[in-house]
């Protein structure tokens, strides 16, 4: 196992940008046309093919069917990943409909929700009431999940998904949650990205005005 | 202006955490109670502080009305800021209703989309035919958008946004987008969240298979 994040973000990527190229009928690929697509040095790109016995030839590129392979392989995305949503709200039915998941070979199994007006056993996804996630999560043995609930319930419903076995979570939630040292914890937080966009907008536009 | 990305997420956050306390009764805060909500050091709490002016005393903490009118000023908070989404699906569509936003003093005022049956110029949010987006962009003085439309067509748009006057962008489309340096983008990408939550999430499952 490899502990680099950083590393693990742009191999995604890697594979996320072969998919496309895949998809556009190409078959090989050079490791300056991942450095544009991806935005980092082709440099970057031989070594972290490297550090994962990816080896390319120097005139001809990678082929990107051996590419998608190995990085599978790396990132464990071998089989379809059975996943559940913790909040049947404006994120998580979108995040229930979100093709890119679909794509990636996740699969949203089943969604939870408090709000009985929520809940729908019948639908492709089903919603199933909160009471029911842990025994959910022991029964279908689901190790990873997406959370988009209010702030106030998050840390209460996490505990007892780890209890229930959960190992990973990617959280939509903008509060800070405390996870076990051997639990992994993705935070998306809309509010902060969109708020650091507006500080440096704002911040850029007062520089111009101030040199004025 | 500062230009250090990471101190601005945790003046977020600050801010974030203090609205919360506000809301719960609370009048006064110490630097210990926002390193618990934001998880850092209560010392790097201290410091972010005293980099902006803001002092409290030794004894009796900060008063949460003060950090916050501090933290509106320094991160450009004052007035409401009114954001468009190009992209009226899923996540589009999530984001128009997102409570979060609201609460941070963002107003999403319209949404763009090239589909037809999306388009309703009459609700609460309008959503216009993306033909009219460079129009709206430059007549409202829009300076930030949140994109979420298919790759294809991303960079080609955001160009024309920019041409328009559109200063930064929240981007939910996961592919590298260029954009000039006077530019401010923050991505979101959720099926490469997702990705590395699932690679830790199998990492760790193997190497305890690998123990026993």
């Amino acid at each position: 196992m490899f502990n680099n994040r950083n590393t693990i973000l742009r191999l995604s990527k890697y594979k996320k940008a072969l998919v496309r190229l895949k998809s556009l009928g190409f078959i090989k690929v050079f490791s300056e046309n991942l450095s544009d697509a991806v935005g980092v040095d082709s440099s970057q790109v031989r070594k972290d093919f490297a550090l994962f016995d990816i080896s390319g030839t120097k005139k001809g590129g990678y082929l990107i069917d051996n590419l998608i392979e190995k990085l599978n392989e790396v990132l464990g995305k071998g089989e379809v990943e059975n996943v559940i949503i913790v909040g049947a709200g404006n994120i998580g039915t979108a995040l229930m409909k979100y093709k890119g998941f679909i794509l990636e070979g996740v699969k949203v199994v089943c969604a939870f929700d408090n709000n009985p007006s929520k809940i729908n056993k019948d639908s492709d996804i089903p919603v199933l009431p909160i009471e029911e996630l842990t025994n959910y999560i022991k029964e279908n043995k689901i190790k990873t999940a997406i959370m988009a609930i209010p702030d106030l319930f998050a840390q209460q419903i996490l505990d007892l998904m780890i209890e229930a076995g959960i190992k990973g979570l990617l959280n939509f939630v903008p509060i800070h949650l405390r996870v076990p040292d051997d639990f992994v914890i993705s935070n998306v937080n809309l509010e902060m990205e969109l708020d650091t966009v507006l500080y440096y907008v704002n911040a850029i536009e007062n520089q111009k005005k101030e040199k004025k």
